[in-house]
């Protein structure tokens, strides 16, 4: 596998840092390969932004910056006028159609979940829109297995929330055309 | 499988009409569903407004008439100003985003690729991009097998197009993050 660099952006509280450490860690503790994690955000813990990068590959990794994503995950507008016009040509943009209001086309493909009504309405928190981004991105490119993905679920959130996090990741998975 | 109304917009001269051609045909001939597909365009062959219509359903279909799409293919920005606002919540919108500039945001799936510029480095012709949206399409929904649809390409379009026709909707198909 090449190397894939992939930037998460939101604001504080809607789960990009726990986004970012479940590609880590289904990648390098279930799928076998290499990835450097890194994290950013600003003081407020909620509200501010919150910046998550991955880098995965099936060699190891020797420059650890991610400079041109093949993937963004965009869970704010303000994560599109940040980071957009770093996406590589050929490049795909996932992102959160209840919050994202706008974007300039390009030569990128597009993927929009309405990600927080459906978090809202299936899991009753809007906190699992990361989820199931999650699922939509793992769906569309494969660049994990499903049960990869599923056991750094199990592994990485607090016991009790593990059932909602699975079915937000499984929703994301198969969201077709009929709602989850 | 439950009715699904598909409505297809663009103009004239890429192949919208036989997208919607293409799509009843796999339903009826090789899927074993029903289908109507109804058409329409403008006066002019070339530029004017041309769109298709088209109804699956694994039951008869008693009202032929596309009122609510589930999917809404736009191959150009004037098919999202005619029917976005006729798309059914948690339906999907499929489009050629090299020619959509813009969209506003609702409670839909998107499903973007840089179609014609796709078809036109990878085909050597634009009027391709639409059977890379309808590979696209198809690999998110499932709507249609791959084998009734490919059936249908090589059924429908003239025998010297035939394989340029099915490099367009595979490209479509296998679409990841790397350009096919």
């Amino acid at each position: 596998m090449k190397r894939t660099e992939i930037l998460i952006g939101g604001v504080g509280g809607q789960g990009v840092i726990l986004a970012g450490i479940l590609l880590g860690t289904a990648a390098t503790v279930y799928d076998g390969k290499k990835a450097v994690q890194t994290q950013a955000y600003s003081s407020e813990q909620r509200g501010g932004m919150a910046r998550a990068e991955v880098i995965i590959s099936g060699e190891p990794i020797m420059d650890p910056q991610v400079r041109k994503p093949e993937i963004l995950i965009a869970l704010a507008q303000d994560a599109i006028n940040r980071h957009l016009h770093k996406i590589k040509p050929s490049g795909l943009l996932v992102y959160d159609a209840d919050l994202v209001e706008e974007f300039p086309s390009g030569p990128f493909q597009t993927l929009g979940m309405p990600a927080t009504s459906l978090a809202d309405r299936e899991m009753g928190s809007v906190v699992m829109a990361n989820l199931i981004l999650l699922g939509g991105l793992i769906k569309k490119t494969g660049i994990l297995s499903v049960g990869s993905m599923e056991k750094a679920i199990e592994a990485s959130v607090p016991a009790k929330a593990k059932d909602l996090n699975l079915k937000a990741f499984r929703c994301g998975l198969e969201l077709s055309i009929q709602c989850c």
